[in-house]
C-alpha cells in the first residue's frame, strides 16, 4: 500500500501551512497520497492533466485547498468524477474567508465538491481517510481508535478542571 | 446489490421537497438507498441509534439534509466514522441560508461533514455515488456518462441559440 | 444552599477563558454551580448523559458554549426541558463569529435556546441567576444590587470626566 | 393560578401575527400571561413603567419581540432584573432580519436578553414555560409531554414516508 | 455664544477614545458642547432626563455613540424632537461592527436617528455644525473654510507626490 | 414661508414611489419643500449646480435618495456645508440594500451624511424638519404633536388587543 | 466591421435573459459580437478552447456571465490575455447574489476579471464598448451619445415630475 | 511612447501603498502611465476636470482606488466614455472591506466601473494593460510573457516542494 491513493493539491506555496495539516493525518493514518502544488488560474493546463489522469494513475480521492475567488477544487471536480474535497482558505486580501467558502460550496448542480471548513485542511483529510475506509476495515478500525482519541481528549480536559479547579488554568 | 447502501435522512418532512433529488438522482444510478426522517432536536436517541449503527447495517455514505441551526449532519457524523454529506436547506425563517450553511460547514477538527450548496440534494447524490464508484468499476462508468450527459446539454443549448438566434428564447 | 443549581459546560477546554466569566458572577451572587468540559461532537453519549440527569440531579439551568458550527447549546436542549443558555464563542478559524451565532440562535420551532451575544458568558451567568430569582427573594435583592453597581460605574465615569476634563482621560 | 406572570410584549399591532405563536403555547401549557403593545421608540415612559412595575405585578418572566433597530427587549432588561426573552422579527424594510436579530443578541455586558431564533415567538413562549418549570413540577411535566409529542410528529413522518413512499409525498 | 448647544453623550468611558473626536472639532469651530457618559442600558432613568430636559436646557443637537446593541441613541430619540445623530462604535465584542451599524441606523418610522460612519465621530462633530450653520452665517464661514482645508490637503498631496515620486513616499 | 427651504432629489424617477413619503411629511408639517430628480452618475453637471447653489437659493437641508452604488448623498455633500441627509433604497439588482446603505453611511472623514434606514425616506423628512425646529418654536411644537400622535396610535392598539382578545386580530 | 470582436458567452442557457442585456447594447452600437453557452463545470475543455482561440479569431475582449460558484469568467482568464468582463448572475438557490459575486471578483493576483455589478449584463456591453473606443474614434462618439441620453432621460423625468407633480406620479 | 495613456489616481495619498503596485506593473509593461491623488469627496472640482479632459489629454485608461463609501471610481465614470478600472481599499474603519467593494460595484445601468478585487491594484494595473494590448501586438507579447512567468513560479513552487518535502518548507 505505497503508491499514492489520495492528491493534496493547493493554488499556490502559500497554502502550504494550511494544507499540510491533511498530510499529517494521512500519514498518522498510513494512507499513500501525494502533495502537489497546481494552479487553477496559473496553470490551468497543469491542473487539467492532473484531474484527467488522476482516476488511472491511482488516485481515489482529491483534496484541493484555494483562497479567494477559490476556482481549483470545483474545477478539478468539472475533469474527473472521483470525489473532491475542497478547503477554503483564508488568505490575505480574502474578505474575511467569505470568497473561498462561496467560490468552493456552491457548486452548480451536476458537480459537486465536498466542502470543509475554513481552514479545514485536517478535516479534509479526515474526510478522505473515511471514504476509503468505506471498502477497508483496517482503516475503518483506525479511525475508529482516532474517534475515540479525540473522546479522550475531552476526558483529560474534564479531570484537569476537575483537580486544578476552573480559575486556576 | 439490493441492500441500501446510501442512507438519505433528513430534520422534517418539509425537508423532502429538496431532499428527493439526492433519492432521484441515486435511481438513476441503480445505488440502493433508504431515506427517512430523523430530527436532530426532536428525536436525538433515534438520531445516535441511526448513526452509530450505520456502519453494520450495510451504509457506506449517509446524506443528511436540515435548514436552521442544522444539527443533523454534524451530530450524525460525530456518531459514525462514515463519510457524512451535509445538505444545506434555506427553510422559511431562516436567515437567507446562512444558518443553515454555517452551522454545517464549519465543523471542529476532527469531525468533517462534506457540505454541498445550499439545497444542493442532487449533488449530494451524485457526491455519494462518487464516493461508491472508488471500488465500483461499473458505477464509475455510469458517472462518466453523467458527466457526458452534463457536457450534451450544453451543446444542445449552443445549437439552439445558434438556430433560433439569441433574441428569440 | 451548596448543591450545584447550575451548570456549565463547554466544547473545549480552550473555551474557559471564555467562560469562566459565568463562572465568577455566580460566585460572586453565591449561587452554586458546576462547571465541566462536554463536546457535542466528541462525547456525544456524554453530552446526552450530562442533559438526561441534569434536572434529577438539581440542575435548574445548563449554561453551555461553544464555537464554529456550536451544536452543544441545542443538543443539549433536545435533551432536556431545563432553560439552556447558549453563548456563542469566537473561535479561531470562525467566520467573524457568524458561525457559532447562527448555530445557536436559529434552532427550529419545539426546542429554545436562550442565546446571549458573542463570548457574552457573563451575561449568560446574569441570565441564569435571574431566572433563578424568579422564587429566590434574597437573590433578586443581591441581582437589584448587581444593578445598581453598573449604574453606580457610569455615575464614577461622569465624575472623572468632569474632574478631569474629557481630553486628558 | 390565574394572574398572569408572564407579559408579553411588542413593539408594534403588526408584530402580533408573529408574536402569538407565544401566547397560543403558553395557553396550551395553561400558564396564564398578559399581552399588550410597548413601545421603546414611542411610548417609552409606558415602556419604563411596564418593566419597573413588572416583579411587583407578579411577572417572572417578559417576552418582548420587535423588529429593525429592535431596543424594546434590551430596553426593558435594563429596567429589570426578570428574565427577558427576546424575539427578532423579520419586519418589512428590515434588512433581512439582520437589524433586529443584532440589536437583541448583541448586548453589553451586565444586561442580558435571551434571545431566540428570527421570529421564534413560540420558541420564546416554550423558554419561557421552562423558566418557570424550575420549580412547578407539573408544569415540567407538561413541558415534558410537549417534548414527547415533537417526538411522535417524527415518528408520524417517518411512517408516512414508509407508508407512500417517498415519490408520492 | 458659551453656554453649550451641543450634547455629546456616549454608552461607555471606554467609547471617549473615539468620541472625543466629535468634541475636538466642535473646539475648533468654537462651538460650546458639553460631553458625558450616559447609558441606556446601566443608567435608563439618566437618559430619560438627558434627553427630555436637552431642549429647555438649550441644546440644538445630540451625538450619541455606542456599541454593540447600541440602543443609546435611538432611544434619546425617543425622548426629544433634537437632531439626533448616532455613531456606531466598533467596540471588542463586536460582530465587525454590523451590530452597532444595525442597531442605530435601522430605526423605524417616526423616530429617525442621523446615522454617521462607523467610529465617525468627527463626522457627527461637523454634521453638527453644520445643522448649527443653516441660520448662523460665522459658522457657515468657519466650516467653509474647514472644506477648503481638505481640499488643500489633497492639494500638498499632489505637490509631495509630484516632488517626491510615487516609489519614495 | 414659502420658499422651499428644504430640496429633496433622487437618482431616478423610480425612486420617487419610496422618497415623496419624505414630502408627504414636510408637507403634514407645512414645511416648503422643492422635489426632483438629479442623478450622480446620468447629470453629475446637474448636481454639481444644484448643490453649489443650494444654500444661495435658500435651502437649509438637503434630502438625497438613491440605490446600488449610491453617490448622490455623499457627492451633494462634497460641494456644500450644508447637513444633507441620505436615504439607502433598496432597488431591484440590490444585493439585499446592502449597497445602498454602505455607499451612503461609510463616507470618510470631513465629507459626513445623516443616513437613516433603508427606504427610510419618511424619517428623513422628519429629520429635516427637526433641524428647521433647532430655531423654529412653531415647528418645534408640530413635533412635539407629532411624537405625541405616535404615542397615541400605540395606546390606539392598546385598546384594540384588550378589547377584540389577541385571538381575534 | 462584421467578424465579432466581442465574445459573449454564459454558463447556462437559463443565464440568457440576463445576458441578453449585453448583446442588445452592442447592437446597438453596431459592435459585432457572437453569443453562445460555455459551461466551466460541464464544458471545461471547449471553455479552455474557446479562451484560448479567441485572440487570434479576432475577439478583443471577452463578456462571462455565471450565477453560484461562478468560475467561468475567472478560468477563461487563465486562459488568454484579453480582457475578460465577468457579469455575475443571481441565480436560483444563490445566497443572495454574494457567492456570483464574490467567486468573480475576487480574483488572485496576475490574473484580473473586470467585474460589473450583480446581473449587470448591459453594463458589461458598455464596457466592452468602451474597451474598444480606445482606438475606434466613431464608436466613442457614439458612446458620448449613449451618455447624453442618459442625462436626457433623467431631465425628461424633471421635466415630468415639473408637470404632473410628485403626488400624482 | 512616452506620454501617459493610463491615469491612476486615489482619494487619499495613504492609498498609494496599496495602489502602487498598479505602478509597478505598468513601469514592468514599460506602459507609461501618470499617478497622483484626486477625491471625489474633498476636491470635487478637480476629479470633473480630470475625468473630462482625460481623453483629450490621451488617457486610454483610468484606474481609481478609494475605500469606504468609494465614489471616486463611479464619478469618474460618470465624466467619461474612457473604461474605468475601479480598486476597492480596506482602509481603517472600514467594515471589512464591504463598504469599498459595494460602492465599486455595484453601479447602476449605464455607468460601469470594472472592479478588481479588495486592494488588487496589480490586477488593475495588468488589466489595463490588457485593454492598452488589444490594438499592441508587442505589449500583447509582453502580457503572454508575463503569463508564462506565473506559470513557472507554480512549477518553481512544484519542484522546491518535491526536493525539499512538504514537512520542511
Amino acid at each position: 500500500m505505497s503508491k499514492p491513493v489520495i492528491g493534496i493539491i493547493m493554488g499556490s506555496q502559500s497554502d502550504l501551512k494550511v494544507m499540510k495539516e491533511a498530510a499529517e493525518f494521512l500519514e498518522e493514518m498510513q494512507v499513500p497520497f501525494e502533495l502537489t502544488v497546481v494552479s487553477a488560474h496559473r496553470t490551468p493546463q497543469r491542473m487539467a492533466d492532473y484531474a484527467t489522469s488522476a482516476r488511472t494513475r491511482g488516485l481515489k480521492v482529491i483534496i484541493a485547498g484555494a483562497g479567494g475567488a477559490a476556482h481549483l477544487p470545483g474545477m478539478v471536480a468539472s475533469f474527473t468524477t472521483l470525489p473532491v474535497i475542497g478547503v477554503p482558505i483564508k488568505s490575505s486580501n480574502s474578505i474575511d474567508g467569505w470568497d473561498s467558502v462561496l467560490s468552493i460550496l456552491q457548486m452548480p448542480s451536476g458537480v459537486p465538491v465536498a466542502t470543509v471548513a475554513l481552514n479545514g485542511a485536517r478535516n479534509a483529510g479526515i474526510l478522505a481517510a473515511q471514504i476509503l475506509a468505506s471498502d477497508n476495515k483496517p482503516l475503518a478500525k483506525k479511525l475508529d481508535n482516532f474517534k475515540k482519541s479525540l473522546q479522550k481528549k475531552v476526558e483529560d480536559s474534564v479531570r484537569i478542571i476537575e483537580k486544578k479547579g476552573w480559575k486556576d488554568i
